[in-house]
């Protein structure tokens, strides 16, 4: 365990490390994959924190708007500088890049985002992924040395999840073998994009692609925006920033129009589709391919929600042993928040969703990669399958995760509201994720959609897909079995939930239909139900995914170590049994005696948690440079760090502000 | 309707309007009071926003924090020098104040909090409530011109909603006839009271009053902090800003030590208790009386949330209307995202939400005020009735807000990111009331101790109070009615199952003591349940007042609006039934078909409410200068106001920013 507080430990907190009934080392290595594995975080960690790029002399949360963008910029440069370096020293490809960026590492040193990061997430991968071997051979040398800057510009201001609806243009003029890129209206400018502001130089474009009069759909284009030399934005390129948002403000999401902006007929990147040099549009083998990049970053999100999440506990849960409050027994002294059942059942289950995640993410990255290589062998079968697991994982775990940092934070009381305790940043960043890569309820509806014709399929005698063949039993008639009130009774118990939601959603299709409605109608008007079934089905996979992935791997713990992650596993689904109360008591044969058993069992497992629960969050193993947390630090003494950090506030600079003699004392003495 | 955006109304919101089956202007009259009581609105909102205060040249978003608080000192003064003016010129008391800065418009003006509000809101309303006539002649006069500026200081860095653990000392010393202030620990530092870090020049402490060695607990001490002419801090006074928060940033939070700060023995608030000059202690006659100041601020806020949720939905609702997307049917225009039944689903409860809140606000502030009556001549009765129930309202209204507004956000997609929206700031500040005034799980607990004891009082063949009488009937062990699929069947079942939830605790609990379990213990083993019965009445309670109170009213109201109305209050009853399946199942007869039949009932309804949602959000009449929001201004035209917004950024005032040359072209160059 990294410690790198000096100074004492909080004595609440000794206390609970001493009292840790597992080896906090042996669950990190079982996080991290092996203890090599740990090895070379930690090294990497060390590696780029050393070089104190994440240092601030001033707190970033004092900046101004732009303020905060130089100091992304200057940041950005460094943390690249470096990552470039380690690249061709140790030539691990891409892997530095994703490992610094990602995870916890790169928002410890870029915290309000980076206006670096689409350069390698998007533009690189989209260069290599649908550009012909020609074109890499051009763009992908310059563009890894950096010596060009891109991004990667589809949401535009009118139109974002829906992207067969972007306005943007590019029309092939045979005459010059040029495409000629237009803005025909606002809504049709580019907005969002990170980077794009001030940014890249380059660009990939999606726009709509006309030739010979007819349009093809969207495609990719390299445009560049910037002139090399000077940075000043080319003819016809309208681009700027597109203002403050909640969080991110490192990132300079920009906004960009084109006002026939001209480019060589080879900057669209054609491995799927061509326009040749006359104008003839040669289709794409499959369009499908393209889905590929999405689902790869709705996978690495799931990711990503772990290790929000991880932060957010270790804080809440660490504060919450050393804050006393309240005197429920007179003559003792006041008891740590930590022992608060009420307490534990907002922190607890967020340890928990931790590990439930971080085990159905990498159940589901390797569903991906099988599904890749298949499609690489042309074998698209379960691309479908593979597709709407990724759309309703990514939106229940942005959501739950969003909901979890939220309540860590609402934990911490007034303190949690303070910058310093860095769980209000950690939400900005972590409930945007609701948002981008696909709308969750345009993704729910999406896994809806896959989950109705499964139901028709089965219902019609069809074999199923892995993740829905449960659909088969319930669809076959076969009656609800008696309840069995252990996890593996709740595991069944959920399927035939999603069962019977999706099977009430086509029944209430098919009754509209009848009274006259046309299908879209008659979905329109189910849709909520839709999005609960959808939630329904993501919940029992991830419940049985925890489940299963742990009975395969609980073999390798330690007896003390194994017990408590089965106690999370069983407290991840007690809980969510209890939250779906309703959707038991309809669909199985769940009673109430069973239900207040439940309830029983979970407060039982809330008191065994307990003595464990920090021990839980030092074995996330984030050091304090990373959590950047007030309240949350190894060392637990967050009232001093909370009074130090108010101290480095500008505004605490001066005893008396120039407003005293400017505002406040005309105002007091009537003379304003 | 007022309409202060000048040019074209976007069609399709003009479409909207053009549908809708009320008259807009009879339901803003309904909403305010009366149609007199909307022109003074109107005329208070002119009168103040015509000054421009609330005009900036760079939105505050851009600025940094130390701006920040220099922008809302500047405005704050010229803010309060118009209330003061218009306090002279009609002299209406308190009125104006609190109009002005309560509701709307304050946070129009002053949209990150104003560092003078406390002088007003708690410095001079605890110098009325709490000193004698003597100590307000005194006071009150140099705080009423704001010749001093005050403000309250009781939460401290270790103590927050449990007070009676708060740290700083005040011991009588009668040699000198003073008290001797001090901070004995780094925890007993004030912390968090607006305007005290750079802005007021005079505070009320709350500290532990000792006296011939003897401690009475916590009493209120006026304290000068500042010198008046040089605003310098007073020897022994230690004192700065807590630094940056979530939101309200322009409040200036400010943390206070002493360190033998002497203050006369008369700057001891004494109207309740005394010490007299030889240092003997005289106590208050009720102790209680002090709990009034809280609940008043409590039942406030309930209104306070209405007007955040009214701002929320409107922006949502009319950015709903304006942006199409995706396109359910070929060959059809992309629909109104308005048109989904999930959008409709995120937000019509919203606006119910608003009446319900609104109507249980008066309700609340009707019995508060019987109560102060009852408690000015000396009846005590009701007072912990009133208390219980400003608690769970507290707690679940501003939980609710908090919910509704972050909806409204994710509900605008990712513009609803954008600062320009509005819906951040908002959230920011409505999340804060779910901390402050104290926080929502302890208040529901001390409910929930309420409902324990009026259970065994059932039991015990006591009359209970008025709030609480529903419990007799479950506890005397009648049993469930066949199930009535209204909205009063749907209350009635509501108040089965906060009894069900009571009994299900005081059972858990004394199960849990005859296992040995001190009560307090088993109180806390069972304290997740105890919140949720907590709520559980309170949601039966409001849903309940909403339906009483417009059945109150329903008369006076013209048949188009009545039907509107009356589908709001079946919308919210239906909607929490959906939300509380499980309770409903688990405590009353309801059947599966009576769900599916509420489900469908809902889905009806939205479809009902749709035609009139643009209608509803315009009846709350909300001006565009107080609204703020790029998504929700009268005139729908949403994008021009984004790229307008976007346009600001002080970032795109040049075309190159300037680490272009110190950081970027160095990298990209290989050079830095």
């Amino acid at each position: 365990m990294k410690n790198n507080s000096p100074g004492k430990v909080n004595v609440d907190l000794q206390n609970e490390r001493n009292k840790c009934t597992f080896n906090v080392t042996e669950l990190t290595n079982f996080i991290d994959g092996s203890a090599e594995k740990t090895l070379e975080r930690h090294n990497r960690e060390e590696k780029v924190l050393s070089q104190g790029i994440h240092i601030e002399e001033v707190p970033s949360e004092y900046l101004s708007h732009k303020e905060k963008y130089e100091l992304a910029v200057k940041k950005a440069c460094l943390l690249f500088k470096l990552i470039r370096y380690m690249q061709e020293e140790e030539n691990t490809g891409m892997d530095n890049y994703r490992e610094v960026l990602g995870g916890f590492l790169g928002s410890a040193i870029l915290q309000d985002g980076s206006p670096l990061t689409l350069h390698y997430v998007m533009f690189i991968p989209t260069l290599m992924g649908q550009g012909t071997v020609e074109q890499q051979a051009y763009w992908i040398g310059r563009s890894w040395s950096c010596s060009i800057i891109g991004t990667y510009a589809q949401t535009e201001l009118g139109h974002g999840t829906f992207i067969r609806g972007l306005e943007t243009t590019a029309t092939y003029d045979p005459k010059t073998k040029e495409f000629i890129l237009n803005s025909p209206t606002l809504t049709s400018y580019k907005w969002w994009p990170g980077g794009l502001a001030h940014t890249a130089n380059f660009c990939i474009v999606v726009a709509q692609l006309y030739t010979k009069g007819q349009c093809h759909g969207i495609h990719p284009f390299v445009v560049q925006l910037r002139d090399e030399e000077t940075h000043m934005p080319l003819p016809g390129i309208k681009i700027g920033e597109i203002g403050a948002k909640l969080g991110m403000n490192g990132t300079n999401n920009g906004f960009l129009g084109f006002e026939n902006v001209r480019i060589p007929r080879e900057h669209m990147l054609m491995k799927n589709s061509k326009v040749l040099e006359d104008g003839t549009y040669v289709n794409s083998p499959s369009s499908k391919l393209t889905y590929s990049t999405m689902m790869f970053v709705r996978v690495v999100l799931v990711n990503d929600m772990c290790n929000y999440m991880a932060k957010a506990v270790t804080i809440a849960t660490r504060y919450s042993a050393v804050r006393r409050q309240s005197q429920p027994k007179p003559n003792e002294p006041e008891p740590q928040i930590l022992d608060y059942l009420t307490q534990q059942h907002k922190l607890f289950i967020g340890i928990a969703t931790v590990h439930a995640f971080r085990l159905s993410a990498s159940w589901i990255w390797e569903m991906y990669n099988n599904v890749t290589a298949e499609l690489e062998s042309g074998d698209l079968e379960r691309l479908p399958e593979l597709h709407a697991l990724s759309c309703c994982l990514k939106a229940v775990t942005t959501a739950d995760a969003a909901q979890c940092v939220e309540k860590c934070r609402l934990s911490c009381g007034g303190h949690g509201y303070m910058l310093s305790s860095n769980l209000p940043l950690t939400y900005g960043l972590v409930t945007a994720a609701s948002t981008y890569e696909g709308e969750n309820t345009v993704l729910l509806l999406q896994t809806a959609r896959y989950l109705v014709k499964a139901w028709q399929q089965a219902i019609g005698g069809n074999q199923l897909t892995p993740t829905v063949s449960y659909i088969a039993k319930v669809a076959a008639g076969r009656r609800s079995p008696p309840w069995d009130n252990t996890v593996e009774g709740i595991i069944d118990g959920f399927y035939r939930v999603a069962c019977g939601k999706i099977a009430l959603c086509v029944n209430n299709i098919e009754k509209r239909q009848k009274t006259g409605m046309s299908y879209e109608d008659a979905w329109n008007m189910t849709s909520v139900q839709l999005a609960s079934a959808s939630e329904a089905h993501c919940r029992a996979i991830i419940i049985a995914t925890y489940y299963n992935e742990m009975e395969k791997r609980k073999a390798d713990l330690s007896p003390a170590l194994r017990q408590v992650l089965l106690q999370l596993v069983d407290l991840y689904i007690v809980y969510w049994a209890l939250e779906n109360v309703g959707d038991l008591l309809r669909y199985t044969s769940i009673s109430e005696r069973d239900i207040e058993q439940l309830q029983h069992w979970y407060e039982d497992l809330l008191s065994k948690i307990r003595p464990n629960a920090v021990g839980l969050v030092d074995a996330f193993d984030i050091r304090d440079e990373i959590l950047h947390s007030a309240l949350g630090a190894y060392d637990g003494r967050v009232y001093e760090r909370l009074m130090a950090e108010a101290l480095k506030s500008p505004l605490n600079a001066e005893p008396v502000n120039r407003t005293f003699h400017t505002h406040l004392k005309p105002f007091m003495q009537g003379k304003l």
